[in-house]
């Protein structure tokens, strides 16, 4: 960094947004008066700034800010007392942060390299050994900063690379760039939903990204209520929380005795969380009554009638239907408008997970799989699953206006005081079954301001158009069979592996033994060897096979063409 | 950076911890022979390397990281679409970031400098019309990067700095470096905490540190079991929902119909949390029954015996006690052995709700105000509060081993396979109501790594000191009065400030109406001013009080010195 051009200068003056702030320094007429802004922190270090260029900025901008430079630090003799606040903590504080970002990029640079393995697998008892020197446990004493970073290195090299391209095990994969940014700012912002007060930009954000998102559902101008919840699991639980006081208000006050005996219905192949929210909310997991399901995994319409039917004239109130856009396993989405019909016939909620479906509501030539969408109560879409969005990314989406607030508000004095001098409407943690609230929206409302809408379409259109290429490649060859016929509805392709030893085997249960223990062996190599990781389970009565899905926009045809070549390498000689 | 020494090789060569992999490149006998660690990425990029020192240190060790070099780039003719994973984006990526941590680090920066505004207050109606060009619309079209940059530095600009030794707002304050660095690698790393398949490092940070956790409680051995979620009001929700497991199991699969009437006890002073949960969870919330406290916000454990007692003798079945180690407004701290009788003599569950106080186990000075809490079935702790944690951090730790499973187990097959290849019992994700779940460990087990117990022991007894100097310097200064008489427990100290004219006003009604708008206007103008923020709320029959909490390590008597000052400055006019 011999010579530095004042670019970044010349940047500031061509766009259109200089700002006063960056013109006059400490132009706050209601404290100057008061002499509040005296500097006690030292400004000795400021020395270190970069020459000419930085000095003429100053004069002529009087931004306050600096430009980093890195200096080579012996880590060694620091420790976490002398960084900032401590007196003359500037210094080492950026050095410490400036190397740990070094070791994050390297992170990030790697990660994308197809030379890099996936994961560097042990087990948990050779970890907890001590990798090398890598000490887990916990101490009374500090550690030196040198050590920090060295525990920072070891914890990446002995985890998994999520963003790698081969990297295919779970429905959240990817790293994308600007939601990492995204996310780097929230945790150096590191505040809290709860309140306007110390969130102001972000309760604004979350807001305007929220309405965005019901207008993307289909929801007449956007209107309705949401949030952002810490995963689909409690966003699933939401909805079913607000249906029960929707239909019965008492339960909140009086408990589950004051409303009669409630069902729930979902699919066999929908997420266990609906089932898990039976349970948590006291409507018991066996109130929960499963749908059944065509062989593609979607909803079979006329079961649900058949068991709303059967629920009511056993006395219990049907009160909840949930369809799944996009099931974990096959990708399957239930027909919306059927399920809505019913619905409507027998005034039941109905709750939309789109979890890991709802992506597709962004793809104008996908989203018709959610034909139908719009009539339902509630949404759960979780843009961390197939937006590409870093974890955890999730929203709870009702049509009617206000129902959060009255299913779950407490009112909490020392919180939400009424008597605050702005529009304390725009409080919502009172909306919300946690207090204290994460911030998710950040890295999301970058992306989408980086990307736009249409970027977000063309992630989804090309993760689609991957998996109908390996749908493509598999269905007819040799040694693979199809879990289900025809082409998958979202990125999910299940398939069975058939290693040639049990190729001329007759069908009967050892072969389906054979076949149930192909897929974790095969599973487990991969991870040993590094090399790729898939995920495989059974499904009702079928053996273990893999569910392949695509949500990482660093995937291409040749990763595809990689895996298969893997599981065939791997899986020959079982 | 024209002369680079060869520091960091020799911090490599001094340390113990050479390891093979940095000594040998691509040692994976396991795959090297199906030769897929070809490397697809150019590395035309790499000549970007810092010269001699890196050179010789690649030579040498063969680590294959790589020194970052800041290059002038023109961000306004990039866009996402041109960082990694496109081709050629490794150098753009780089850039990015680093352009984006000069963004942070000069924010990280300011927040310590106390010529810095606390926040630059704007109400919702400006914000959203555009503050300056701050646009918070999202839009179909991608945004350039010299945008996106531009919404990351007003993002922050139009924030509240709650790392700014000024900033008295909430439980959780203060901005620290370690943990800061630990969530920038979270977010590097961005996986997920079901299975130890994805997370291997971070499940056994958690695991560890949980067990040092109920170690420090005072369970034997550290035995039991815990799990880290998104915030104490859901860790709470958790204690209720794992004591009605314990006493009614059948309510899982039947619901609350299942069970008797059950009813909850947790005090007048306690988090609203509790009642939230019991309206969540099926039993009401007026059956969560609160206790009456002494004028300190002590529960008083004659009135929990008389309510227990009261309860029965009306048919309902007493379930649990919340105790509160650390009230939210006055900081109080039930005695937990106490109620820990009460609970044994009735066979009650007992869980403290030590999200605020729970950090005071950690000092030797201050543990005793949690006597007992070793007697308690679970306790919520929040890391995130009083010991400087970066949101979110919380724990729900429970006695019982293998409780949280039983209670929420729901065996998904599609995730929690029984035939991996490893011990499967280090998949944590079928024992939490949630599916995915944030990694919240990291930023926690860096920060004890780096200050040691130790050093969260002079953090508490720092704080407490900070808040024991406000106490003398108010308790009989003119213009205040305490809310409560005494020492407080905790850091929170409770006051009216007193403006000159009402100083001779009766007291009365006249007095109370005035006094209850006092700490509001005065708040308001502390924001708009932006010098410091400090909570407010009534409390029962008492009117608006500050309630002034001190968890920011950045915080100095100055800066309890400047607050009164600023409340006087002001107030004094009222």
């Amino acid at each position: 960094m011999a010579t530095v051009t004042p670019l970044n200068l010349q940047q500031s003056i061509n766009t259109s947004r200089i700002k006063a702030e960056d013109m006059f320094c400490n132009s706050s007429p209601c404290c100057n008066d008061a002499g509040f802004l005296q500097k006690n922190n030292s400004l000795d270090e400021k020395s270190r700034m970069v020459g000419a260029f930085k000095e003429s900025a100053k004069n002529q901008m009087c931004d306050n800010s600096e430009r980093f430079t890195r200096a080579e630090t012996d880590f060694s003799n620091l420790f976490a007392r002398d960084l900032l606040p401590a007196k003359n903590g500037e210094e080492p504080t950026i050095q410490f942060l400036l190397e740990v970002v070094e070791i994050l990029t390297n992170y990030v640079r790697k990660t994308f390299d197809r030379s890099t393995k996936v994961l560097d697998f042990h087990h948990p008892h050779q970890l907890l050994e001590g990798m090398e020197g890598f000490n887990l446990e916990l101490s009374d004493q500090p550690e030196s900063l040198e050590q920090i970073l060295v525990d920072c290195r070891d914890t990446l090299k002995y985890g998994v690379r999520t963003g790698h391209p081969r990297f295919f095990n779970q429905l959240s994969s990817g790293l994308d760039i600007i939601g990492l940014a995204g996310e780097w700012l929230t945790s150096t912002a590191n505040t809290n939903m709860f309140t306007y007060e110390i969130a102001p930009v972000f309760v604004l954000m979350e807001q305007l990204t929220l309405k965005k998102m019901r207008e993307i559902i289909g929801w007449p101008n956007g209107d309705g209520d949401a949030l952002f919840s810490p995963g689909g699991a409690i966003s699933n639980m939401y909805s079913v929380m607000v249906a029960r006081y929707k239909y019965f208000p008492e339960v909140k006050t009086k408990g589950m005795s004051a409303a009669p005996r409630l069902v729930l219905f979902t699919s066999e192949h929908s997420h266990y969380s609906i089932k898990k929210a039976g349970a948590v909310l006291g409507f018991g997991k066996e109130n929960v009554i499963l749908l059944k399901t065509d062989e593609r995994g979607r909803v079979i319409p006329t079961d649900l009638e058949a068991k709303i039917i059967d629920a009511k004239q056993k006395g219990y109130v049907p009160l909840f239907v949930n369809a799944t856009a996009g099931t974990t396993v096959y990708g399957a989405f239930d027909p919306i408008n059927d399920i809505a019909d019913i619905c409507e016939k027998y005034n039941l909620w109905l709750h939309v997970d789109g979890a890991w479906g709802g992506g597709l509501l962004m793809s104008r030539k996908h989203r018709h799989k959610l034909s139908g969408i719009e009539r339902a109560n509630s949404v759960t879409w979780n843009p961390h699953k197939m937006m590409g969005v870093p974890l955890q990314c999730s929203a709870i989406l009702v049509r009617e206006k206000g129902i959060l607030q009255g299913c779950n508000s407490m009112c909490a004095g020392y919180l939400f005081q009424p008597d605050k001098q702005y529009d304390v409407t725009y409080d919502t943690g009172d909306k919300a079954i946690q207090c204290g609230r994460h911030v998710d929206i950040f890295k999301f409302w970058l992306m989408w301001k980086a990307k736009g809408t249409v970027g977000f379409e063309q992630h989804i259109d090309r993760c689609l158009e991957l998996s109908e290429y390996l749908y493509n490649k598999i269905k007819n060859r040799e040694g693979y069979e199809m879990v289900f016929e025809g082409q998958p509805q979202h990125t999910n392709v299940c398939f069975w592996y058939i290693p040639p030893s049990l190729r001329s085997m007759p069908h009967g249960d050892e072969r389906r033994e054979k076949l149930h223990r192909v897929a974790p062996k095969i599973k487990a190599m991969m991870m040993e060897c590094g090399t790729t990781m898939v995920g495989y389970q059974p499904q009702g009565d079928k053996v273990n096979f893999f569910r392949m899905v695509v949500s990482n926009h660093a995937v291409t045809k040749s990763d595809i063409d990689f895996l298969i070549d893997e599981i065939e390498r791997l899986g020959h000689d079982l």
